[in-house]
């Protein structure tokens, strides 16, 4: 998507260590009119798959997936991390290791509210080696779910995760796609 | 506003402990759709503030905040949580200490981001004590910029928060005023 690409050509900031923050729109201030761009291009993307819901984390992955979820018209579900294994029976629960944190985390959603009968758009900000939409995933099979499609804001190609799941069936649309980053601040779209 | 307090009687769970859940449409799984006539009502509210910028705190009030930015047509800022405290000069930085988790949080938003000439709407979920909205307040005193506003969807105003800010000159907004909540379930607002 141009308009994305030209966005984080102007406003990405790169830091050593393969870091890109894009903290001035996404992670920490959240242009939303912009934003809102993004969320028609995922209902562009994914309208004829019967969307129910859409599945996120919190905390950064929220704000696209509730202007997602207005587009499309459906609740958000965000899955909690949390440092211990909860082993609750009310919560489906699976482990995620953070690569910018270098933790692992444990993600949970309520039995309750991701349902067997659920079409789930998974929605997350950032795709890199995968792990958190690997949790997401995992969350939707141990309740029956099925992902009807997956919406990144940014991915990484070179990490590999996004080929990963779409290895797996998955259809994965990120909307700005980097082949190559170097630490000078040369990105390279696909 | 009645729509909040016919779904709160409605899909709101009490547990010991003075504990409100409303896990079903605000706090986990989010009614995008619903949330959607909230930010509205900001918008009625609010309107005539010359909102730059809204800021909230992660994780529970991004959503919220975000659907209401885009009736505003401005950006979001979220404040993190930390256990740590973050002394680097790029960010501003507070104490909260959080009613529900019990336990001390640091909050921080990057320098770059809260501005002097901001005029800065503040929405979150909950207010009861109001730990995180004077945490969120104190943040603006320190990058200067004015809160022109303080929205929130459910205060339980026994708990006093709400009165405190208001008596320190702050025009808050709930949604949602419970004046009175008992373990059996019986929930009497103002």
């Amino acid at each position: 998507m141009k308009l994305l690409e030209d966005r984080i050509l102007r406003d990405g900031e790169i830091y050593p260590g393969d870091i890109l923050k894009v903290d001035s729109f996404v992670n920490h201030q959240i242009d939303v009119p912009f934003m809102c761009e993004l969320a028609k291009e995922y209902h562009r993307l994914f309208s004829d798959r019967k969307v129910t819901k859409i599945l996120t984390i919190e905390a950064s992955g929220i704000g696209i997936a509730c202007l997602t979820a207005q587009v499309f018209g459906v609740p958000v579900l965000f899955a909690k991390k949390s440092r211990t294994l909860n082993q609750s029976s009310d919560v489906y629960s699976s482990t995620v290791f953070s690569y910018t944190h270098k933790t692992e985390n444990h993600v949970t959603v309520s039995k309750q509210y991701l349902l067997p009968t659920d079409r789930v758009l998974i929605i997350d900000d950032f795709l890199a080696t995968g792990n958190a939409l690997f949790g997401l995933t995992d969350l939707c099979k141990q309740a029956g779910s099925e992902v009807v499609g997956i919406g990144t804001v940014i991915e990484k190609t070179y990490q590999g995760g996004g080929n990963k799941l779409r290895e797996l069936g998955y259809d994965v649309q990120s909307l700005a796609m980097i082949k190559s980053m170097t630490d000078d601040g040369k990105i390279e779209f696909c």
